[in-house]
Order: structure tokens, then C-alpha cells, then sequence
């Protein structure tokens, strides 16, 4: 049984190795070689934890098993990341165990690099402005996976806590990108990419606030409940997910779909555009939305990559199983 | 994290160890301080394999994680078991993954733990006959567990492949116990216990063939379609379940179920028996049924024990992550 921790995956694992196996999955979903298994997510009833498994099969790759853990909002004081996951790998011709890999860094990085893939794929080739509505831990990796997209000029965010917006502000002077903090009527005005990483309840990003052209990346939405977009900007977008089952049960779309405003048939799997079974976006005018709700193959490609490079840089632990 | 492969398991792992924490279990079950998660469990659509999870959480015992694994049915001629499982055990104060444990050799002695707390709990005190249905990998597990429970003074047995008794036979010399091969009208009709351990998927086990006092412990029947009692067995007698939910839909009692035999809250959880809120067998007339589906807090339970008896005897195998 092949072993890599935690604290390994940094020194393995490059955006670029996250963005191709992301993009190499979502195509393989789409073409119904890769599929996700069912999602259990319990609130557990003991530190407020929730607890759960992603998990899938994909066929061309041969990745079998899950990614498990979840979200323990006292580990912080504790010294600990509130979300813990760890991803178990499986022979897919014996079913048994083949590696352990430390799920926290991957869970960002795969994350990031399904925005960046619907990025790369869906907004216009002459976007200059990203606009970035979230300041917490993912936003960072999400920032740093998307100016690798398209020749980003500037970059402008909002968030809830606006003192929270340094951090993204020092990641932007780091990329050598200016940074500014602004207001939701000028993100919308301004912003040729959105990014919406917040885990809310409410709408903050309004349909007036968007103008024609726009790709937006909803990543922040997981959860029955939990919205960053008002529904009525789908009236008006051409709207892609990681996957359709999730999209309109846990994703940004549960809300226009239950309003009627989206139709799930109208929904297209990113994976299709990848594969140029659709053609993604049609003009310059029209607006994108990719709904990332995160998907357990993800996480077994994503961790299938960072076990055959550990083995290939001799980091792996092997033990005797 | 703390590693105990499948080989250590059997120098670590008693019968008895085994029945301490299925019995725990279940009590803490019927508490409601312990309840399993949904099953996943899918055809993968290669090697024809069976894949997927059984997952929990103890509040008592602060067990929680998952069985995964499943059946591999080309495995055997690698050499291989076929079925082949891993328990995954994280810390229910955090969410980090605490141990990996080989799952095979446990599944086994879970399982038939779970048939000897229900024996030792159900039976007839004055039982002195054994009633054997099937004669597989398991069924040998079962018959060593079964045969703790009451003062047994032989040990009858029938298999679809009579060929097969003769692997019974030869624990039963083991253990010192006369073995004879009989026909189901025989069996019924001079076991006081009996224990049901087929794959089948029609019922073997008659009601014509059951007579008054006998306690019956169907362990085979853990998926829609499978059948190894004709149904109408369930009217004559009180049931009893590791859990009502699978019994109802995955377990022996499904087709009774179906068939208006006996009603879901008819059913009493095991562990009720156990913590003395539910009487058990009432008398020596009556025919107790126990409904063993599986479930994954057992697992959780006998790899919670296997990780504490490695550590105190030093062979556990301690990995940084």
C-alpha cells in the first residue's frame, strides 16, 4: 500500500498537474466513462462535525474509491484545518487498497483547478478583469488558478468582511497584478471573469450587477441551501457543471431550477465542451455559468496523479499491507 | 496514523474480542447513541466487480468511518480473496483518518460474532443441536462462534453441494462435535439452532421444516433478492434484526415484508434484547428469527478493538501523515 501524507502533497502536486487531471475526468464523465456514486454527508452529532464521502469509478483512468472527512469547526483552535479529508485509492481489477493520500491541499487544489478548466474553456479569449467575490482560504488557490487562464490586466474584489481582502490583495502584488477592493455594482461593471467562492445563504452577486459577456465560476455553493448568485441571472446564461445531478440538487442551480428559471435538460456537463460534443460559448455577448459543485472523481484523479508522482520521486511510504 | 495489515489480524483478533464489540454495539445501536450511514453499493461495470461503503458512527465508542471494499469474483484465480475489504477509522474529534485496518479475516469474524450474540441472546438454554445451512467460507466462522454459545452435542448440515460438508465436518471434529449430513426435513425437524449462511436467492428452509422453540439465524441475506427462509416462517415467529431498515428492504425479512407477513415495527433491533428493554424469547415454544444484514458499525466496532489490542501489543505499524 502506496502512502503519501499530508505534508508531501506541496511538493508534488503543481497547479498544472491539478488542472489536467480535472480536465481530463470532467471529459471523461461526460462521455459516461467516469461516473460519481451517491454523496453521504452526515451531521454526525459530536463536535458539530460533518462527515462524509465523495466517491466514483472512472473507467479510463482505472481511479476506484473516495475521498472521506469533512468539516470540524473547533480544529482551529486546536491548531488543525477545519476541513479534513483523506483519499483511499483502490485496485479497480482486485478491489483492494492500493494508497492513502493526505486529501486537504488536493481538495484546494482540484477545487481551483475546476474553475480554471471552465475558465479556460468558457470565458472570452480578451478577458482582462477578474473579479473575485470571497476572501477566504480556497479564494487564494482560486485566484492563483485562474490568471493562469488568460491575460488577466487587473484583478477587483468584494467580500463580506472586506478586511479580509488583503489576503487576496498580497496574493495579486505577488502575481505582480494590481488589486482593488471594490463594490458588487462595480464588480459586475467591471469583471470579464467572476469567481464566487463564499459558502452563503444569500445572493450577493445580483442579476443587475452582470453584464452580456461575462463567464461567472460559482465553486462556493455544495449544499442544499447555500446561494451566491440571484437566480434570475440564469435566465439569461448558458449554464455548465461539473455535474447535472448535483448541480440542481446541492449547486448554484437548485434555486433557478426550483424557480423555473432553468430547465436541468438545459444544463451541459463541462465535459462536453472539453470533448467538442458542445460548442461552450457562441459570442462574445453571451454569458457563462459554470456551476462547480465538486465531484468525488475529482479527488481520485487529482490523487491518483500525486501517488504515480510520489512513486516516480521515491517520496512514497510503502508499507505491507 | 496507526496501520494493522491483514496478517496480523488473526494473532490479534479473538472470537471472543468479537462478540464484546458486536455486542456493545448493538446495545449502543438500540440506544440510538449509534446508527449506520446509507450503504453504497455499486456495480462498477469492470472486472464485475461489486464496490462500495458501509459507514457509521458510535457516540459511545467514538467510532466512526467505513468498511469499503467489495467483491472481486475473478480474484480467486490470482490467488486473491474475493472478497476483499479495508476499514478506515478517523478521530471523531477532528476528522483526520486515525487507522487503516485490513478488513477481510474481520469481516468474517463480525459476522459471525453478530449470529452468536443473537444465539447467546435468543437460543433455548437447553439447545443441544446445531442445524447447519450452507457450508461456505463463512459458514466456518459461524459454526467455531455458534458453538461457544450453548453446551452443542452434534452438529447436522446441508449445503446445495453436499461436497462442501465435509469442510463443516472436519471443524466440527475439531472442535470434538459428531457432524452428520442431512436433509432439510431432517435438519428442521432435530435443530434447536440454526444458522443460515447461503448466497441463495430462493428460500431453502421451509416452514413445514421448522418446528416449534428453534431460534433461526439467517446470515446470508444482505441484498435485494436474496431469500434462504420461505417467508411464511415470519408469521410463526418473533424477529428480531441488527438493523430494522436493512431487514426491511436488503434482509431476510424483505420478502415477508413484501408478502404481509410481518410488519417493519414487528421487528425489534438485537441490541434491545441486550439492554433489557425487549424480553427476548418468551418461551420454549417460540421461534426466534435473527435478521443478520451486516452492518458497517460492526466493522467499525471489531477494527476499533483490533487497533487498540495492535498498539498494546506493539505490532501496529505507525505511519506520519
Amino acid at each position: 500500500m502506496i502512502i503519501v501524507p499530508e505534508k508531501e502533497i506541496a511538493g508534488l502536486m503543481t497547479r498544472a498537474d491539478a488542472y489536467r487531471a480535472v480536465e481530463q475526468v470532467f471529459a471523461s464523465m461526460s462521455k459516461g466513462s467516469a461516473y460519481n456514486f451517491p454523496v453521504i454527508r452526515e451531521a454526525i452529532g459530536h463536535a458539530d462535525a460533518l462527515y462524509g464521502f465523495k466517491s466514483g469509478f472512472d473507467r479510463d483512468g482505472l481511479a476506484l474509491g473516495l475521498k472521506s472527512g469533512g468539516y470540524w469547526p473547533g480544529n482551529e483552535a486546536k491548531g488543525l484545518t477545519n476541513h479534513q479529508s483523506t483519499v483511499f485509492l483502490f485496485d479497480a481489477d482486485t478491489g483492494k487498497c492500493r494508497a492513502i493520500v493526505g486529501g486537504n491541499l488536493l481538495t484546494a487544489l482540484r477545487t481551483a483547478a475546476a474553475s480554471a478548466v471552465s475558465i479556460n474553456h468558457l470565458a472570452r479569449t480578451d478577458a482582462r478583469v477578474l473579479g473575485m467575490i470571497g476572501a477566504g482560504h480556497q479564494s487564494l488557490f482560486q485566484l492563483r488558478a485562474a490568471v493562469e487562464q488568460r491575460a488577466f490586466e487587473r484583478i477587483i474584489g468584494w467580500n463580506y468582511h472586506p478586511e479580509m481582502l488583503a489576503r487576496l490583495a498580497s496574493v495579486a502584488a505577488e502575481l505582480d497584478l494590481p488589486f482593488e477592493a471594490v463594490n458588487l455594482d462595480r464588480l459586475g461593471a467591471e469583471a470579464d471573469v467572476i469567481i464566487s467562492i463564499t459558502s452563503a445563504h444569500a445572493p450577493s452577486l445580483l442579476d443587475a450587477h452582470v453584464r452580456p459577456g461575462t463567464h461567472i465560476a460559482c465553486m462556493g455553493t455544495d449544499t442544499k441551501g447555500k446561494q451566491e448568485l440571484e437566480a434570475a441571472i440564469f435566465g439569461r446564461a448558458t449554464v455548465f457543471t461539473d455535474e447535472i445531478a448535483q448541480s440542481v440538487t446541492i449547486g448554484e442551480a437548485q434555486h433557478a431550477v426550483a424557480a423555473g428559471i432553468v430547465a436541468a435538460d438545459k444544463i451541459t456537463p463541462l465535459g462536453a465542451v472539453i470533448n467538442g460534443t458542445h460548442p461552450g460559448r457562441t459570442s462574445a455577448d453571451e454569458i457563462t455559468i459554470f456551476d462547480g459543485t465538486g465531484v468525488g472523481l475529482q479527488d481520485l484523479a487529482v490523487a491518483s496523479a500525486v501517488v504515480d508522482l510520489a512513486v516516480a520521486k521515491g517520496v512514497a511510504t510503502i508499507v505491507d499491507f
